[in-house]
């Protein structure tokens, strides 16, 4: 069996038409890549994970308090790495590859310190961020409260400035006001970034963001007047505390207020910068970016997991002997796999060309320019709400691809697919409805809209799609096909939020009316720009790269295309078929030449998902073997797990259940029935 | 705050256009209603989990084994009410309506006493029945292996016929033919129905049934030659264990095979009916709608948690005086949250009319008439593939809908989304799709498929739906849309395999290359059957009913209908509209009756969610509150969670996170780094 299988994955990884290093080299980077793969065997080491025979101490049938003490155990390890070795990969992702706020420290890079180099004056950068990074302090972000979620409108704590002692008195007036959520702030951080509304002589200023110690660096107890604690189990992320806060008239120095764009004088006069929200914007940008390449990369670790399980499991048969067939074999299973893998490959890659564009816009803004803010704000939240919503499907996609072991702890899936739907919100199409709305009302479209204006009018049913058979797997034929359907939905929505506001409604009534539409324009928008950027990416390759490299992320390209339009499972398939564009021949012609790639990328498949690979142990999974070998591995996790462990030590009796309901259940007096059967 | 969210949610109830009680009656019929609400009442005394504003005990922070010991606790008050009260409710569902087999206890009439009673002979069921129904032993059902999953051809484990002593070895004879996955196996159980390869004088004869005792009753150890164990954490279902055994050459009594259906003689000498197979699949069906129904309750439970939630929370404004806005005055959030109950209540619908369909059958078998077998088996096979995917997909997005607090264990959402998923699987619409290739391939059309016989050729963007503007709403119209999509579909891809059949193809290998739209025609036909089901349960209510009950399920049949087609963001809506049959103007108009339906519809939201709820704790749910006081009871449970309660007693301190990991953290030697700044 073991043989059998180890024999099987060795199969899929020969098969393959190019050489995965090399596919590693081509969308990472080879520094990068190193520079993973080092941090990541440099930290398995430290926390005794890097024998995958061995069960990860993850999976030791842990409860609260202990999970969140293991949490706090890795947390240390990866980021004193982080510190010592200045890798930067342990910034954005844990020790298992999810976002770096699973750790309670992790916390401190991802939602302390770039709010504070973004709002804080100078000298409050110097006093408190070398602290924050060297470990000194532990940090934290709160904003959201019991009554209120990320809209910072409704916040009701008040920070009231007492001219007097020259303090703010932080309180917590009513019960919806409690904070509650922030990661890190019930159990494990000293200091905490707060957001609160400012009240100055009497007149509430707004929200404003204070720095604010919460627990003694002594005896670890909360300060004087503060309540804290842990919100409980969370779907995932139970190695960091999100907690609550509730603030009874607590001091702290004026000083606290973070004072870059905006004073608070000894005197309690107040100033503020016009730009403030300008500036403000940069650090959410970088934030969006990240949260999109860990989603894209927990995505390629679900889908490695997937794969490998696919090669492995043998279900059912195709073939007329009866003899069994791996599930990857079946069209149900390869299709979706293979379109999931397009999709994060396609992800990694747009997401390259947005960071790009993200980094151009922060040099422009510290030369003061910031006319292409809008346009990567839009850029950024769109990207984001694709990849994450991409990524959470996708993952839970690939769980249920590996069937009942999907939904075992020890499959790795659980975790994985729970902690990236967390990071997974729709506010971000929100931001891209509107700025499409915008560019309409403008008098010339903006740049990255420019393409609409070869749709001009909104068709009834007459355009037709000039491209057929093979020419359909050609990037442009798909970019126009993207770029219709954008241009057409946005405009079509568009026009009928101007009616809507004609009969008399306000235009946030008038969006409302027609939000699915909004919805299915802003994602249109998106992913006409991810077609574009990942073609661009895939021509901007070194020319060193190789032809067999280019070849298959070209058909990635392509795969990703013609399912999104063709594919009847896709939701939002059926917004490119509205309009007549495409027909029922075009269908026909999309489906017979999806069915061509899967079955020329099929053999592809195992090379593909090692490519993004850093390491096995970083999967914890049972299922996820590089090898092959998951049935003893499945198996000898299984013996570790301590409720077994402990059985065996009473005769393989899981002795407490036994004595205290099994047993009474059994022996319970049933006079009342007439049972006349015996044992 | 308190006040404002209780007056909130009597202002939804009050604006109802119909009584929930009644739609209570209308759905469930009176009787069967009070049966549940008693039955829930009793239990919830008996567990102490009544009063709404004490932590459930499900939330005591606990880790594997303490998660199985409350598993047992409540399964052991559970199935006791159950013989006691005899009431039926719990045979099926737990006290938080979940799948029975969530409980060790409940497996028992789920999946242990049905295949006796379908495979063994009267004195069999006369043995083993009662003793199980009683409680005084406990079954399991152990099929799957480590190697092999649902299919049983696969199985190895062995059972070989020692004439000598006249028993069966039973045997695991590799690693792979571990027993895995089984609930109740690993902990809990005392006998197990047992499926091995049955061995007779050399000679494989496939898989059959045994009774197999594998714990003693003294003193509950595995007997010999036997190894148990739990196979740990799943995503929900932790309440009971789900384990694996191996088997070393382990006597049982050749009694012990199942014989209702064939024999072993005391000689070894082997007879077997011929009716084995058809006679089996009673129990399955059975089984299936059980399944199909208990998803559809699990999603009406997180659709009700979210739309008390909705009517609560606030977010941003809609008005132009900038007063804060309940989030279900958002097109988003209503029209899922709206569609969602709609197909909730089409999916419990369609199950009686399924449920009684199967009751059909069942009285035609026992006089010996198996001609509907086939039908009534497509049709469960293909309700429980959508009924519990329909409920996987909506209770997710009813989690997401809450945002952040949908991803906290007190929501009562992780539970609810996780146990349901765990219902959902593909096979289903395998089955149908078979079904749909035989029908076409035989002489005449089954009776169920005669539908299909108007759309004769394969549209080629010919005929158009003549229906338009509110006559879309019309249930006859939508049938119209639905049927002919689902026989174009059906006839196109009947084609397809056929035609790759004359290229060479084996019958499996053209379905495997057409499998995605075989998987789409399977489903276009199960929706149809759905969409008539439901409109004819809604003819068949009693004369009595109030005009307004029929009148608003009326609209949620409309708003189904129209929504599968017209709603961008629904998978498969685009197999609407690849054959021309519908237009771009007919997705204007179904898009205006929506928006319409929904408008209509929203004041009525409170009142269908009331309709089909038994019990507020059933629900486990912080958000889930009937009186809307959410804050109060989020802040209450979360106080009440151990870990707070403990560090409460060390001055808010986690005691041990602070000394093995947070001190050590903050007091690291960083001589190595340069770190200016100071506290």
């Amino acid at each position: 069996m073991t043989n059998r299988n180890v024999q099987a994955m060795d199969e899929a990884r020969r098969s393959a038409s190019f050489d995965s290093k090399k596919m590693a080299e081509a969308i990472y980077g080879r520094e990068e890549h190193n520079r993973h793969i080092t941090a990541f065997q440099r930290v398995e080491q430290a926390l005794d994970t890097a024998d995958n025979m061995k069960l990860p101490p993850c999976y030791r049938d842990m409860n609260r308090q202990e999970l969140l003490l293991e949490g706090l155990r890795t947390g240390k390890v990866v980021y004193e790495d982080g510190v010592d070795n200045n890798c930067g990969v342990f910034e954005y992702v844990t020790h298992h590859g999810s976002l770096a706020n699973a750790s309670p420290f992790g916390l401190m890079r991802f939602l302390f310190i770039p709010p504070v180099k973004q709002l804080g004056t100078d000298e409050q950068i110097a006093q408190w961020v070398p602290l924050a990074e060297a470990g000194k302090i532990i940090g934290s972000y709160t904003q959201t409260e019991l009554g209120h979620g990320t809209q910072v409108r409704g916040i009701e704590t008040t920070a009231t400035f007492d001219k007097e002692t020259d303090e703010f008195v932080i309180h917590s007036p009513t019960l919806s006001s409690t904070k509650y959520w922030p990661g890190g702030l019930g159990v494990v951080s000293t200091h905490t970034l707060l957001m609160a509304r400012m009240i100055l002589d009497g007149k509430d200023l707004g929200v404003h963001a204070f720095i604010m110690q919460i627990r003694s660096l002594d005896n670890f107890k909360p300060l004087p007047g503060i309540e804290l604690g842990d919100i409980g189990m969370k779907m995932a992320y139970n190695g960091t505390d999100n907690g609550y806060a509730i603030f009874n008239h607590v001091r702290i120095p004026r000083t606290n207020l973070l004072m870059r764009h905006c004073q608070v004088a000894r005197d309690g006069s107040y100033t503020s910068n016009p730009l403030r929200q300008k500036l403000a914007f940069g650090g959410m940008l970088s934030g969006r970016g990240i949260i999109a390449r860990a989603a894209t990369f927990q995505l390629a670790q679900a889908l490695t997991i997937t794969t490998r399980y696919s090669v492995i499991r043998q279900q059912g048969t195709l073939s007329p002997l009866g003899e069994p067939t791996a599930i990857i074999a079946y069209k149900h299973q390869h299709s979706r796999l293979l379109s999931l893998i397009a999709k994060s490959y396609i992800s990694l890659l747009a997401w390259k060309s947005a960071n790009a564009a993200s980094a151009d816009l922060k040099s422009r803004q510290e030369r003061g320019d910031h006319s292409t803010l809008p346009y990567i704000h839009m850029l950024m939240c769109g990207l984001k709400a694709w990849s994450t919503q991409t990524a959470a499907d996708g993952a839970e996609e690939a769980r249920k691809m590996c069937g009942g072991y999907g939904y075992l702890a020890i499959s790795g899936f659980p975790e994985i697919a729970a902690s990236v739907t967390a990071t997974c919100t729709f506010e971000g199409e929100n931001f891209v409805a509107k700025y499409l709305l915008k560019g309409f009302d403008a008098k010339k479209l903006p740049a990255d809209m420019a393409y609409m204006s070869e749709y001009e009018t909104v068709a009834e049913d007459k355009e037709v799609c000039c491209a057929a058979g093979e020419d359909l797997l050609a990037h442009d034929a798909l970019q126009e096909i993207f770029d219709y359907r954008a241009a057409t939905s946005a405009r079509e929505v568009h026009e009928a939020v101007k009616a809507s506001e004609r009969a008399g409604k306000s235009r946030l009534e008038a969006e409302n009316t027609h939000a699915l539409q909004l919805h299915v324009a802003a994602r249109a928008h998106i992913e006409r720009f991810i077609l574009s950027a990942a073609v661009w990416q895939l021509n901007c390759l070194p020319a060193a790269t190789p032809s067999a490299i280019k070849t298959v992320l070209g058909r990635l390209i392509s795969l990703f295309g013609l399912t999104a339009i063709a594919s009847p499972l896709e939701p939002f398939a059926s917004s490119f078929l509205g309009y007549g564009y495409i027909t029922s021949s075009h269908l026909k012609d999309m489906q017979k030449q999806i069915d061509d790639l899967l079955e020329v990328l099929l053999p592809d498949a195992i090379a593909l998902t090692d490519a993004w690979s850093f390491s096995d142990a970083s999967l914890a999974s049972a299922l996820g073997c590089a090898d092959g070998d998951i049935c003893a591995r499945l198996l000898a996790w299984t013996r570790q797990l301590p409720i077994n462990v402990e059985a065996a030590k009473n005769g393989g009796v899981f002795k407490k259940g036994w004595e205290e309901n099994i047993r009474p259940f059994l022996n319970r007096d049933l006079s009342h029935l007439d049972v006349k059967a015996k044992l």
